[in-house]
């Protein structure tokens, strides 16, 4: 009924920009020398791990959105809620960058990080449930174990911030690890139904 | 004549850069610690308020582009009215954030809602007009209770402004709920035309 | 041989940041009360006449781009050259409405609108040297004279700022009103090319 | 399979934002008369040296493209690692106009434009890897002078930093000379293969 080209494009413009305006975090120093910039090494480290969520998240998206045929209202909210929690992650990895990494920033940073995370499990499912079990992203996920483990391995690097930042830090890693390597499932489906 | 491409396109832009410019003004606070949030709670929950609006409005103004068959000069400036209204509301919804919802704030954040109102409303007049009484829209939106119903409610939010703002936030939420609810006509009037 | 898609698609993009973004320079005041938001009033003002102009350089690039049938690098670059001088006018806009439209400053915006009415000029001839004497965009324009008054107008109003900003701020409105009146020259000569 | 249409848009978008944004750091002068531009003369020239850089980017990006004839998700990655090398050339904008060009901030926009240099590199051997040898984009580079030079140039530039920024400086300027030189390798590939 309703076209995707319309949800796509929005969607890519909100991460085109969210994407970008963390940059702006990265306050232009007053002084010109090298060691001017070393406040801002840990901003810096922040900004390249939320710009590689972004990317996974853009990559994961456009995938997904191959195999939808038709776009409900119900996959239009689902979409909006997900770009919502994304929406706040320049401001948790300023926080996060800007405070040198301490627990409180850690904590919310994972947080904004699970609830983004529910949400396109949300948007999964409502694509899902609006095609039918027999539709290619439900035989492309099969299981879809990697969706199941993420908010696990969110959870478990949430609570570890009260302990060491450092195992929050390596649960991050490791989730970005585990999506950046190649995901032929949907793209293998799509063949198949050819 | 004219494509309905490049008017949704720029409306998309300026959409998905709108709401997401509002997150800027929730600025990094200096301290790392949970308490150091609770000055920006204000300014999160009028961020939640203003980021569900632009939703609806995106949502409505993407069914209501569906029934689009050409774009004359008058819908383009009547979108670009709508759009300058939007443009406005990152600020309200800043200035009502960062001083905990005075009056004034609230007031002048209806005020730009109400505006927003009526630029809606003439942009749908306007494609009306062009597409004939018979046209999908006119035929879809009925008598448009909601469409009447929602300026009426926000002139009542902003009168209340001055008696209690609790009144004009309940009403400001009243109309998201309004509008969150599913609303098919323009889907089933697509329906019924092809 | 190239599709002019992604040149409209870019142009769009940049002129909705641009259009956008001049909304930051109204910034939040501190005081929640009305006579808070009056310092603000010509920043307002300003970003009034800017949002206008941009919204009619969108309206024209959209119609002047219909008529266009390939892109050639000099369109491109033309193009560029175009989106340079409107990215200046956020600038050229928040400096003039700050500082109660001083000399200087209102002599500043209309140098800027004088180079993007430049620009536009070059990019109308790129297009018409590239699609022939004949061709619809050629056609259309005829004498010109519109496109020909507006920088003969800015030079005006840049002189006047020396003299009196009021005559500057009459003519910027002058050029504003020229241009609103529905100007239906490539829409007809579109229909007559059918 | 993938459709190039996304991967455009998005690229599109973040380099319209890119682009934009580098406005910002010319921050609005409190003062409204003339010479109080002049602190902001070195911002405003890093600004139009990084505008032309971006929109060559743009422009080479854009011909690149429409060789490419199906989008793998290597060439996703290198297309995102390509858009975070240049969403930092805003930041070492700012620094180095801010900063009037001291060593440090010459040595850093060189060092940003060195790794965006080997960004497009990569992307443009990724999709001459799954387009083949025989693709129109490997026959259009051929030895690819330009593309082998500008990395040297950027290195040559990043020493000489420590030495003379003005060498540095006549650098930038000749690498923007040598694409800003119709390149019409690709438009004449895209021709013969037709």
């Amino acid at each position: 009924m309703m076209t995707k080209g319309r949800i796509e494009a929005f969607t890519d413009g909100v991460l085109a920009i969210i994407i970008t305006i963390m940059v702006l975090e990265l306050k232009v120093p007053h002084g010109g020398a090298f060691e001017d910039l070393k406040p801002l090494l840990p901003v810096f480290g922040s900004y390249v791990l939320s710009f590689i969520y972004l990317a996974i998240y853009w990559n994961n998206h456009h995938h997904m959105m191959q195999t939808v045929k038709h776009v409900t209202g119900s996959i239009l909210w689902a979409n909006m809620h997900l770009l919502f929690w994304l929406s706040l992650v320049p401001f948790v990895t300023g926080w996060m960058g800007e405070n040198h990494f301490t627990e409180a920033s850690v904590f919310l940073y994972g947080l904004v990080l699970l609830f983004a995370a529910f949400a396109y499990f949300i948007l999964q499912s409502t694509i899902i449930k609006s095609h039918g079990k027999d539709s290619i992203l439900a035989k492309a996920l099969g299981n879809d174990l990697k969706g199941k483990a993420t908010p696990i391995l969110y959870i478990l690097a949430i609570i570890s911030a009260f302990y060491s930042i450092w195992i929050s830090g390596a649960i991050f890693i490791l989730v970005v690890i585990i999506w950046l390597i190649p995901d032929s499932r949907i793209e293998k489906a799509l063949k198949n139904n050819q």
